[in-house]
């Protein structure tokens, strides 16, 4: 019903699906936030291309079209064959100690999410997916969370791709400092952004407010995309209606993040994988409720009594 | 990797689906104990036929193959075209004052269901869905989980298909009289299950114990298929290992029958439909997990660098 409404249609479709993979590197990554190696974000690009991550079986399997923009990877050399160039700098800063991207690298990364949206629109897309890759963006999107939410890092840090208590502990440590450093600067949600955020959450950020004024919905996959959620609504609270809600994240801060933002998520199967994935495995229950909702018989076309 | 092991083979597959909806009236009905009026059970088999149901549509846009058998409706007449006619009765007795069904309509019933899971078998199926329709089955799967589990019937009584809070009342010192009525004879769950029971909850539990018996797995369904699961489970506990569960329903009692069966489903959505509907919910989900376990190539392969 929330479909129809959206789509201004008494049967909804979900036939026409595009899911983009934001990627980008992040200067946070040298404080040992993260259970991967750097390198992995790009190796991950590679692997998008060859067709062998999460999100390629996922987007075969659905139909779903699969589109990949670097938005500021520290890949040497030229994007693959297929990934969309959009770098809006090599990563980002360390935001520890300063702020991760110039207002001019902020204002790139949101218009390649804009970009990418159009590109949406003009595909005749019925709902976009925003996933993302970048090794140490869980701890941007943690920060970013609680200088919206005014959580405590210990509330918000999680394992990402898988830390130990330990690692949790010193990506902790990290965003507590970080949000010492930018204290004073975080209440508006773009400047936050700017300080504390990634390319490819800038760009999921840009691609749901685009989405949304493009009357596009979209499916909303875990904790970052969640935390971009957060402050497309932040920035204008209509994008709200526009956002469905895939599932809960097994990371601790995307409860916070989805009570902030009203949500209750289809799935909750202890997800922590990104690249859109979680939003590509509730798909098929937004097309079954479409079918549910056109295909069915009235109790009363089919001669059934009344309650 | 629950699937490769039950199906024997490094990638599971769940392309051919087989679900069969157990119709039967019920003796209990007379008690008041649902919103809808008897007569619906056998409006609702011609609604299977008519494909208006929520099974059709789901079956339809899975891909799963529907087989519709009367276990003992008070229909009128000749089952339509398309119904499997194994009538073990004119619907139950009142098990409130006796017992629901004799010991020859029991094994009537549980050979029904064994005929399923044969056809399922001789069609191929990677994997057996059961679903049922029946106005009053949910005050018989109650009565069975309050027998079974040795909770009290205000546990586990729930709305069904809509009883609001006295309607709930009403159920629930309904069930607890016909304890009342059977005790000392609930300890034994084939005992129970002909005492309490309904022709489609027996149904199911053959099919499902003859499914384990073929190596064919199971998704099982809501409230009313979970109970008729662990009945299958306390009477051969290895079936309960050829089972995978689709979703937690609204009905307050399938939270008990889960605990009991160890069991996590996938989705938790507040269905209350039956009809195997769930089940089918959840199928696209499994397909998917196939999918990922099949077509991602590992780290090595993709040469991404380990944590």
């Amino acid at each position: 019903m929330q479909l129809a409404g959206l789509q201004g249609v008494e049967q909804p479709r979900v036939d026409n699906v595009r899911v983009t993979v934001f990627a980008a590197d992040h200067g946070i990554a040298v404080h040992g936030v993260s259970a991967y190696p750097q390198c992995v974000t790009w190796q991950m690009v590679g692997n998008f291309c060859a067709g062998g991550a999460a999100v390629n079986v996922l987007a075969a399997e659905t139909g779903a079209t699969l589109e990949v923009v670097d938005v500021g990877t520290l890949g040497d050399g030229e994007c693959p064959e297929g990934v969309i160039a959009n770098r809006c700098g090599p990563g980002t800063a360390d935001f520890a100690t300063t702020a991760a991207m110039t207002k001019e690298q902020l204002e790139s990364a949101l218009e390649a999410g804009r970009a990418t949206a159009g590109r949406a629109l003009a595909a005749g897309s019925d709902l976009f997916i925003g996933g993302e890759m970048g090794i140490g963006n869980t701890t941007s999107a943690a920060a970013l969370a609680c200088a919206l939410l005014g959580a405590p890092a210990e509330a918000v840090a999680g394992p990402g791709s898988g830390l130990g208590p330990a690692g949790i502990r010193q990506k902790s440590a990290v965003i507590a400092r970080a949000l010492d450093v930018h204290r004073g600067h975080l209440d508006d949600p773009l400047e936050a952004l700017g300080r504390l955020g990634g390319f490819e959450i800038a760009a999921l950020v840009g691609s749901f407010s685009a989405c949304a004024q493009q009357r596009i919905p979209v499916l909303v996959d875990g904790f970052i995309a969640g935390v971009a959620a957060l402050i497309a609504v932040r920035l204008s609270p209509g994008a709200g209606g526009w956002m469905l809600h895939a599932h809960r994240s097994a990371e601790p801060g995307h409860g916070l993040v989805l009570a902030a933002l009203g949500a209750t998520p289809l799935l909750d199967l202890g997800f922590r994988l990104g690249e859109g994935s979680g939003a590509l495995a509730a798909l098929p229950l937004i097309r079954l409720a479409c079918a549910l909702h056109g295909g069915m018989a009235t109790f009363a076309a089919a001669g059934v009594a009344d309650a």
